[in-house]
């Protein structure tokens, strides 16, 4: 079992990384307080894994809220329908939220605690190698608008993170290799270490090799939590976590959410993001084609939909990153190092757009 | 003019008090930073005050977002309203929210601007007593749910307050006396002075002398402020400023928000709160009958809907002071001086419900 920490100043929980931590009374008790639980689950997650949960937290009173499964369900719509169930539960400010599944699950139900009476506690128990990499640390939480994605939502912080890696053995293999997006995306921008370890190792991960996925969540995590330590809300190095995003948000977007999986599009958005970096001459082919050779060995879709040039970059528009009608992008400088910039050749930008996208 | 502080640490924010705000451009461009606005407000307002704050505000973009009027509206339904504005007006992150209106519109507004790409700057500009004296100071931003008032929010600070005292002007006379019941709570739960000062001064503020209403908001804001300061997130001391609100709450959903405006549902439940503390024995005959006087020179309602005991109780629980199915009420143990409890004989609270609600 790993144990890390998050120390966001205001708040400081524990992320809690192992094998059969959904039976664990003792870990479940002393991370989960307070007697009023609400679960938020989907349909897929709560056949699987929501009844081990229930007989772990014994003498609670547990309220339940499954939703449907998949991104296109991440909507105001669907929170409105868990405020409806702690509403319905009569559950008052001491209740806490337990988002029991992948990312679009915590995102929701993060959000929704959040507003809950202006705030209840919620933990985040991911459930998918994407939750368990990425979304379940650090306090983003929200739902998109057909404007755009996270476009509503909240900086709010967990209570814990109880990251079950048992739980990967159901996750289907497409599910798997969209997780590990996110975690090349480390690589990428923070840790030219993992990088190279994923070269070596992404084999063992696709054939989830228990102490590969050990190593690879557990790395993730402290990425992101050193990353979060500095910047909660966003306003300088968090940035870079969005590589890949601007560009993918544009891709989920135009394929309304349906066709490619959130890692699937970050993936894509990737290999953009790569692009441009190589043709603003910020890293050179070598490392252009390890990024490339790496998206494709952990067999993600390489194919970017032909959504058009200008209608690419007008939902990059929309993205939260720009400030004042600049769209700001994450780039490589070299392998394991990223920055944030406004200030690029737009000739570049659309050869990239063109290539892609045209 | 008047210009208060507010202190909540990690934000610090000026009130600023006075006749003609709404055309002062030097005001307005030194409260109100950024290029790209968006006014919330409403029917009622925008023909009244939009044209003005919109001919000072020179050298911006500002989209508008109209609202229909009314406490029912106050519903996450209309708050996705505003967010459809600030996306169709393709609003990033540096944009701000200028609440333009009443309680309502600041609460919508402000909540809006707390979830919009996970929180932008707002200012409150609030044009009716109540939101002057109580709901644009504090942060307390959300909305109603069909289950209970204000059960969806954030707690989120504006940049700044500006409350033009000249557009009391053209507040209907209920508007003024629902505002004046806020007024009266500060100085039951707060201040003896302003309390016997309301008693001698009542009828300068029902005819709107300008000296007597700027006192007024004045010393209603510098209280609300010093609370605020000592306690944001109403852990401990801010829910004295609930006093009358359970029961109002319970009154106001009973009766759909449509019978009676909300400073008007408060100054019942204060009715009911002070009878309750002298059940208990909390205060004397003659505290009671002096909070009973001054809400009768207010003009206020002093015939609360019969309800039902056994409803009107239900709908207090629904309340977010309720902790643990406790329901916390505030109550007075001498004039100018509340206590908050969740210990006080439940026959005392049935004889009150008894009396004003069966």
């Amino acid at each position: 079992m790993q144990i890390l920490q998050v120390d966001v100043g205001h708040s400081r929980y524990p992320i809690t990384i192992g094998p059969a931590l959904l039976g664990d009374r003792e870990l479940l008790d002393s991370q989960i307080g307070g007697h009023d639980l609400l679960v938020v689950t989907n349909t897929t997650v709560a056949p699987l894994y929501l009844a081990t949960l229930r007989a772990t937290l014994t003498g609670r009173r547990i309220a339940e809220c499954v939703l449907p499964d998949g991104e296109q369900h991440k909507t105001l719509q669907t929170a409105a329908r868990v405020f409806d169930a702690l509403v319905e539960a009569r559950m008052n400010r001491d209740a806490t939220v337990l988002a029991l599944g992948g990312g679009v699950v915590g995102d929701i139900a993060g959000f929704a605690a959040a507003c809950y009476q202006r705030g209840v506690g919620y933990v985040q128990i991911p459930t998918t190698l994407l939750a368990q990499v990425d979304s379940s640390v650090g306090g983003k939480t929200g739902v998109n608008h057909p404007g755009g994605k996270n476009l509503i939502g909240a900086f709010y912080q967990p209570l814990a993170v109880i990251a079950d890696t048992d739980t990967l053995a159901t996750l289907p293999d497409r599910e798997l290799r969209a997780g590990l997006a996110e975690v090349i995306k480390y690589g990428c921008v923070w840790d030219p270490e993992l990088f190279e370890w994923l070269e070596l190792n992404l084999s063992k991960l696709r054939r989830r090799d228990p102490a590969a996925l050990a190593h690879a969540i557990g790395r993730s995590c402290a990425i992101k939590a050193a990353v979060v330590a500095s910047d909660e809300k966003e306003l300088n190095v968090r940035a870079i976590l969005n590589f890949g995003h601007t560009f993918g948000h544009a891709i989920e977007s135009a394929t309304h959410y349906e066709t490619f999986l959130h890692g699937e599009a970050v993936g894509l958005g990737m290999l953009m993001a790569t692009d441009l970096s190589h043709r603003l001459g910020l890293i050179d082919a070598t490392t252009l084609e390890r990024v490339q050779n790496l998206l494709k060995l952990a067999g993600l879709p390489t194919e970017v939909p032909r959504i058009g040039a200008a209608r690419g970059f007008e939902l990059m528009q929309m993205d939260k990153k720009v400030l004042a009608g600049t769209v700001r992008l994450v780039l490589l400088d070299k392998l394991g190092h990223a920055v944030v910039t406004g200030t690029y050749a737009q000739s570049a930008l659309d050869a990239t757009l063109s290539e892609y996208f045209a």
